[in-house]
């Protein structure tokens, strides 16, 4: 159930985060059983990390603190709509919703890639601005194959 | 170009990851001038970090040995096309080229999600499966006019 104070609290926190020159006008928070677990903001460009993103930052703070790898029963609160990076990283967490405040194309408006790789995501691996080529899938799938038969792995 | 010896490496790293249980059968390595700045496996079940897939783990290790959050002039030798995860972070990073040795169908095979979530990236928010809902809007642009008018800030 979306609650007013998580998403003013997300918003708030985005504030700062530019006040404080950490990093871009992002901020998300993660809920579980009505109670905050975890904050993340954008600290791409203070921490040279350019993976940083809000939502990631706050994934891997609510997995620490939960000792998991992933979130159901939690709620991601974040103050835009999340990047293919950060949806990505939420499909792989599982939170159970995701509220989010402004849009893709609000952010493309302040100069931000999101609506950009959105776009990349669809074209051919040959005509992305990013070339990518394939190499070596034969040699790759043998080590599938040996995940395959391997008898103590952990799935996820 | 192309360097047959880093996919073999990438490939040889990904067998070692699954043999010392540390993950999945993913491994990446950054190179630039020819020589290997990074190297990353996937880490996510024996760190508790969704997000600390091959690629990721190797572009922040590359940034943090290159003190920037920009990878121009390197190229990404990947095991397996990335997820979008993954592939977002690399358009944040923005290598020159990315080489990639099995496919997203290649992982859903064995049980990853990957494809699946290509798929989801494609659906309207009401239609995910996890559900995805906007809210306050209006709030969360203030801040982005607030970023907007920032004059110290730093872009990316």
């Amino acid at each position: 159930m979306f609650q007013l104070s998580f998403m003013q609290e997300a918003i708030e926190l985005s504030r700062k985060n530019i006040a404080e020159g950490k990093g871009g006008p992002f901020a998300a928070i993660i809920v579980k059983g009505g109670a905050i677990i975890a904050r993340g903001t954008n600290i791409v460009t203070s921490t040279n990390d350019p993976t940083a993103h809000a939502e990631v930052v706050a994934i891997r703070e609510a997995c620490r603190t939960l000792n998991t790898f992933q979130l159901e029963g939690c709620d991601l609160y974040t103050t835009c709509e999340p990047c293919p990076m950060c949806l990505g990283a939420i499909y792989w967490a599982r939170p159970d919703t995701v509220y989010f405040g402004s849009t893709r194309s609000d952010a493309a408006h302040i100069g931000f890639d999101d609506r950009f790789i959105y776009e990349e995501l669809e074209r051919a691996f040959s005509e992305r601005k990013i070339p990518m080529a394939q190499k070596m899938r034969d040699e790759a799938l043998i080590v599938f194959r040996e995940w395959e038969t391997k008898q103590d792995k952990i799935r996820y």
